[in-house]
């Protein structure tokens, strides 16, 4: 080994010592008499110093030793004279005898300290230097503990780790497969798994009782800012189980986590229908860390000859706690934002609940004080308080309210990345309308199973039919979800019935899952958690880009390595293939 | 829960329990008044009893069920009174009150037995039956269990999982890469890694440290009986590291799982070099279980007139202890063995060391009872014992008699599978002479570091370069190797020099890498075992494919799924090609 010791574990308790560190230059200080080295490595900083007078051709080499040089040194372990408290090695120094470069450096193209000067790009092309900074770094790491302790805690529940094949089988529906030419079978193609689900179902079937894996999943399309081509998962299945079950073991792994991790004690999860979801927060994964529920207020809103408010299917507001000391500049601001494209609301109703009893609204010409008041009741609004209201079409408005909702947070400040609000979202529909191929899709997937009771709405409403379907949210980002499969094979043919595939077109797509389950299916259920989403999530941020080594960039493209890339026409020709 | 214990975890101390358990019909034996049930999931089998005088119903039901259907029985646990000691519930049985059919099955192709009629093929399509199969099963658990403790161990030991891409960039000399089409990058293709190498490398210029990966890798070959064209690495790679402590860290790791795992304390490893496990066993990957090293006879064979000895570059004994019995029949079987094309060799000689101190050769005519001796003498061989003797070429001499020691110790039960003989090779020469090419290859790849003593004979005498690279070889399989690797990018010129690259070429396939080199990499090392082989071998077995959940045939296809397949020209028009 090349050094006895890391650069962050020495201590007041090694003074004496002499040691071998090994290691980056992060910073050079030439005082003149003394010349200070930072010595970095991934777990810490410690500090070399090297002394003119007592050694002058060691001081000199060291003066000469440039940003981000690999060098090794040997030295004698002393207390500092000032202490630096903010890190742990704060308390040592190294006075150096010895010093080797083990290899020089090129000026980095931008600073390896917390804040960079580097740009995007810059930082992305050269992702080896970005990492060596400390909060890229420190991003790897959390995500390789959450995935040790995920495996810790799901192998402590009797789950079996089993990997399944990438190289699958694409199918017609998969046309966001990446796919794969085969070289012996000519003309033929693997694709690459969007996710393991298939044979997670069938390991259910194969008797494997409990299965997880942490799994790389593909998908190619177009991308936005947080989507990846490559993404992982956790991906979980369990037989002979009920959706309490499946809540509960997994429940406990984000618990877990949380705990191990960030050292954060969680209380059971609170739990909300997706139907109860929608109308208190105008989303299927609501940010629960601040108030804010919706109040319906058609009764105390409409017939007072506001046509706004009389023609909309839905009136809806909410209370902003001590919000009444808002300008009318923040409040036209707020206006404007509820009309933007993206929001797309008409126009936004206020009322300020002023200190001394009396309101003020946006809408006094149409509402008595007594009014105002009804509607401080029915938003539960104290003096000081701010109602804002939407109104329109129910969907539309929800969902516009929703978004002025999490812009408010986010204003005030009501999002402390540092908290962890978790929620289960339940009884998510079945299906969903899709308006491109004009008929019903699975919401989940088609293997999810309806609620026993709902079944019977298939053929008379079937978007009432609720599903055994459940989401995991936490700080209003969907972590996970899962559903209890269909294992009946009478029940699969009606839903692809429903779901407008011909029995053919279930063979094609689903033969040997079907044909697998004639042979002992047994009941079954499963969730995938985004792993790259949970791991931001755990470390404070949104962006799950930080939070993976090598990520692509908008355009699927790796900056670094320059890939995807031409390749020859000999290569091209073996796999009997040509370009278009 | 569909249960309250699983079929496994039953015993005498739950008598008189009421107790719901779900799985499997194993077995259904109708014995008129009396029908038993053998239940079984991943965790075991539960013997189910249905009495026809006390409900008949019940037992009516129980008798209709046919193999593999999911049943949930509600019961009493009560003590058996022919106890089966075979299994760990053996001692109870369940009284049956309640049975609900959870799914039907269809009979099964082949029968869920340890020893199945189902062939090959048959067994491989229906993969999620064979699972079932306990044998088969256990294997993918104890490919989870060892996979768990990997982690367990490189976690405790520092080591940072980091999750490397899979869609990365093809080479020029990557001919056996799989490629994957980009939609968003016309005409452009990711790759499937060979292995993560760069981007470990990279991870150590990132001054990551210590990294792991449990990963898979792809290779496009003509695939061998044991060969995958996805299969999975162990993956490390760590910094300021000498050869020394990489070999004490993969030692560690190996008896740690095989104590783990198997229950097996191994001693301290022992070493060889490479050209001395070529003298000694003929094999840079011995099985060192048994005995029967070579011993080099040129001295005590040649000049005495016998032209096959006197010709050949090599002379080469093994001592066979005990062979002296063997018939004249065995031996002709051996010579035969040894001159079919996959061995090779043109005869083999033999003398017995007969109990009564006389010798029996087939070259009596040119050797003399003195020289017999001489010959038992420098084999170290005893009354009682067989000497066999090749020669000719050194090489194919040496890989003959290594194949005919293999398959004598295969004859003669010495190769135990329950055994554990591991085995560090070292110095293994850096270059080999490609045939095809005309020039010299790396034997590890183009980064493995030579010897220091040995860099000046990369222009004398490349062949006799020795690199700074390892294998760990365990029972006569290579499970893994590794390097120190060039971190100077002056040394790591002269090798690519070595290698035939030209400064375009080495650029144009490991551009990036030789940047990153640029920026302070650090000197470092590592190693990466094969997983499905490391398996396999723990599991007793040689074959890695009953280790994969979904292994694909030795044409790369997986005959469950029936993949690959062909797609539609709607979905090769979006990737930009056409089949040529």
């Amino acid at each position: 080994m090349l050094r006895t010791h890391t650069c962050g574990e020495l201590d007041i308790n090694n003074i004496g010592e002499e040691v071998q560190l090994s290691g980056w230059v992060q910073k050079n200080r030439d005082l003149g008499g003394m010349t200070f080295i930072d010595l970095r490595d991934r777990y810490g900083i410690t500090q070399l110093t090297f002394n003119m007078d007592e050694s002058s051709d060691l001081c000199e080499k060291a003066r000469k030793l440039g940003r981000e040089y690999v060098i090794k040194v040997t030295g004698i372990v002393i207390e500092r004279s000032s202490k630096n408290k903010s890190i742990p090695t704060g308390d040592i120094e190294i006075i150096v005898s010895d010093l080797i470069v083990l290899n020089a450096s090129k000026t980095p193209p931008f600073t390896i300290e917390d804040e960079t000067d580097g740009g995007d790009k810059l930082r992305m092309k050269y992702r080896y230097l970005d990492i060596r900074r400390k909060p890229v770094k420190e991003n790897l790491m959390l995500r390789a503990k959450v995935s040790i302790e995920t495996r810790k805690y799901l192998d402590n529940q009797g789950f079996c780790e089993v990997e399944t094949p990438y190289l699958i089988k694409s199918t017609p529906e998969g046309a966001r497969d990446f796919v794969v030419p085969s070289r012996m079978n000519e003309g033929q193609f693997y694709a690459l798994p969007q996710s393991p689900q298939t044979f997670k179902q069938l390991l259910m079937v194969a008797g494997m009782d409990k299965y997880y894996q942490i799994v790389k999943c593909f998908r190619d399309e177009d991308l936005r800012a947080d989507r990846q081509p490559e993404f992982t998962q956790i991906d979980c299945e369990m037989s002979f189980v009920e959706q309490e079950d499946i809540l509960n073991t997994f429940e406990g792994l984000t618990r877990h986590l949380l705990k191990e991790v960030k050292g954060v004690e969680l209380h059971e999860f609170p739990r909300i229908t997706y139907d109860d979801a929608m109308k208190k927060y105008g989303s299927d994964k609501p940010d629960i860390r601040f108030g804010m529920k919706f109040v319906e207020m058609n009764e105390v809103c409409q017939q007072n000859n506001f046509v706004v408010f009389d023609s909309a299917e839905l009136v809806v507001g909410i209370n902003v706690k001590d919000g009444a000391s808002f300008s009318r500049k923040q409040i036209d601001k707020l206006t404007d934002f509820v009309k933007t494209p993206q929001v797309g609301a008409k126009g936004l109703v206020y009322c300020k609940c002023n200190e001394d009893g009396t309101f003020k609204s946006s809408v006094d010409k149409f509402f008595s004080q007594e009014d105002l008041n009804n509607w401080a009741d029915k938003c539960k609004a104290a003096s000081g308080d701010l109602i804002l209201i939407l109104s329109g079409e129910k969907l539309k408005t929800r969902k516009a309210l929703s978004t002025l909702r999490l812009h408010l947070a986010e204003e005030l400040g009501l999002r402390n990345p540092e908290e962890f609000a978790p929620l289960w979202v339940l009884d998510f529909p079945l299906l969903e309308w899709d308006e491109e191929t004009n008929r019903y899709h699975a919401m989940h997937h088609p293997f999810t199973s309806p609620k026993p009771n709902d079944i019977e709405k298939l053929d008379t409403d079937p978007a009432a039919v609720r599903a055994n379907a459940y989401d995991l949210v936490i700080n209003g980002n969907e972590i996970g979800g899962g559903s209890i499969r269909i294992h009946d094979g009478e029940l699969q043919k009606l839903m692809f019935k429903h779901l407008g595939f011909s029995d053919e077109e279930a063979k094609e797509q689903f033969g040997f899952l079907i044909k697998a389950f004639e042979h002992g299916a047994p009941p079954h259920g499963g969730v995938a958690f985004g792993f790259d989403r949970l791991c931001a999530i755990m470390g404070g941020q949104e962006n799950i880009r930080d939070f993976i080594a090598f990520p692509k960039n908008n355009a699927g493209r790796d900056v670094m390595i320059d890939s995807p890339s031409f390749i020859d026409n000999e290569q091209l020709n073996e796999l009997n293939i040509k370009l278009k």
